[in-house]
């Protein structure tokens, strides 16, 4: 925990929208009095067809130094699908053990859910998706590929330790909130030696936690409840994938992924932590100022509040809940660069 | 395709409200005038904790007479979990090679969904879920269990031969529905070696399928487009996992887990196809007269129309939804054999 207003942070902004709503979440941190000493790196598809490099080596411990990461999207459809997912984004979360990938799902009053008849307060969760092992790992392999007897193989690689600790962080999460519940999402009934972990360590860290209610959710259960009974939720813990899953759910219901935002925490802070909001780099609006900016802004909120300046945090959190609020009053269309300025303006102001 | 309306049936009722709603789907059949010649298996937790047994190699031969067979729900907090789910019911999907998992989601016109502003016609859908490998295939293992060093790892299997299969039932399947559209939903960019072999063999079988129009969406944003674009699936064609998991989405949206229904297809018929609600045994509502039959209705009449007798399954169909609208019409609150009996008696009718 720093606790100065000085932040070091490295800006990538990546392919597609990313450019665009990072110059927004800049803008709000500028807004907010911080002083930043922002450095940028070119990582993604153009860099990528210029040199074939993802992330170099040099680069990567070069980002090391920072206090924090901005990133705003990678992907193009001129790449390989899963090439800059995994050599560039996973890479990043697994190499700077961002093993808390911390997911807010709110909705904010006025905003649109796809859901009838709930209000703000029945969605207000936190879904903590491990970011570092499960299916991720990257493991698996092929077995006489292209032919009518390939095998294909993937992997899901658990351990006490990487559960253990993400299960840590999701308690003290849920012991901080009012309501003090927990949940654990996997599919014990299937997945059961992975599940079996999760379960044990869930269990035996809850004893550490007394004042912490703890469930248990089958993630297709837990998918259904998410758009029929979201008020089931206060803090999720739950592997890589299942998270992934969740919290496009999650995305959905609390308005669209035009406003997650999320945060690829170390809590150790043996590296610096990554913020980017949920969305894609989305090709198909690129450069038109037409992608949410608030997703992003919301990430900047997060990546304050990491650093120790919760307040700033809350102030740039509760812009974005009256520019929302303003923004369903008067029914506005605003640009990318437009919300980014009403926010802004409100966090300066 | 049998084309008789003689059918002989294997019927495991299983555990908690299995019991209760298979007594409803037998009492259709029978008002359809279907001629049945039905014998019950005591599989479950009660059989369980009598024997230990939960699926004897005896019992599994004689059920590979039958034309097919219904099952109600298997489950039971008093045996210790994933045991009657791997050894009993996948199990039987695994050995009778049900490798089609046919879930269809479709809102019924007047029954309550819980997304706003959405109608009948926006919620029509048929999820294709491979039902005999990937994650459910049952590999992995654990290494030095309870210990810090614990690993535990869960492997997804995948064979072109049966990816193939099940892609080729999708693409007919969508070639007889209106939209003629497919989606293959997976997470190629993260599951590279399995993601591959789906987007490989769903490219190749799609050259057979020219009238098809095929589209791909990752299993996060997939479960989003549930929620908030409904529309935009006709078939979908997915792996075990992903199919479980969207499938709760899709009851959600399709107002609830007591609505939908399911088979276990082998379209080869080397063995009986088994049907089945989706829902569990929910015990806490067992015995009471609670349960919805209507998912286990359904799934008779897609019993009958895999065995040939289409018109049947479609008058079955045709009466639950014109019950489904008189219950919404009339707030009627119905008990379990209530509900069979109106739609036994508008089949009757
Ligand atoms: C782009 C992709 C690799 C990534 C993930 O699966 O984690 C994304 O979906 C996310 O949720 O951040
Ligand atoms: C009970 C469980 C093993 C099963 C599954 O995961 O397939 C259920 O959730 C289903 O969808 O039929």
């Amino acid at each position: 925990m720093q606790d100065t207003r000085d932040i070091r942070l490295a800006v990538i902004p990546g392919d597609g929208i990313g450019t665009e709503v990072v110059a927004e979440g800049l803008k709000v941190l500028d807004a907010a009095g911080i002083k930043l000493d922002t450095t940028g790196y070119d990582l993604g598809a153009k860099r990528y067809h210029e040199t074939g490099e993802t992330l170099p080596d040099a680069v990567l411990s070069e980002l090391r130094a920072y206090d924090a990461i901005l990133l705003g999207a990678v992907g193009d459809p001129s790449v390989p699908p899963g090439v800059l997912e995994r050599d560039l984004l996973l890479k990043l979360r697994f190499e700077l053990d961002h093993y808390v990938n911390l997911r807010p799902v709110k909705l904010f009053p006025g905003v649109q859910t796809p859901l009838g008849g709930v209000s703000s307060e029945d969605i207000d969760m936190v879904v903590v998706r491990e970011g570092t092992e499960g299916p991720y790992a990257g493991a698996g392999g092929v077995l006489r590929k292209g032919t009518p007897h390939e095998v294909a193989t993937q992997e899901s690689l658990n351990t006490a330790y990487g559960v253990e600790r993400v299960v840590r962080y999701a308690f003290e999460k849920a012991k901080s909130r009012p309501r003090r519940k927990l949940t654990l999402v996997h599919k014990t009934n299937v997945l059961t030696y992975a599940g079996d972990l999760w379960a044990r360590v869930t269990d035996r860290v809850a004893t550490e936690f007394p004042e912490v209610t703890v469930d248990y959710c089958h993630v297709d259960a837990a998918s259904m409840f998410f758009v029929n009974q979201p008020q089931r939720f206060d803090v999720i813990v739950t592997d890589n994938l299942f998270g992934d899953i969740l919290t496009d759910i999650g995305a959905a219901i609390a308005g669209g992924i035009g406003l997650a935002a999320s945060g690829n925490v170390n809590p150790d802070r043996t590296a610096p932590s990554m913020f980017e909001p949920v969305h894609g780099s989305a090709p198909d609006i690129a450069g038109q100022g037409k992608a949410d900016p608030t997703a992003t802004i919301l990430s900047v909120a997060m990546l304050l509040d990491h650093l120790g300046l919760a307040k700033d945090a809350a102030r740039i959190e509760q812009a974005v809940a009256d520019d929302l609020l303003e923004r369903r009053e008067t029914a506005a269309t605003r640009s990318t660069s437009e919300i980014g300025d009403h926010i802004a303006a409100r966090v300066a102001g």
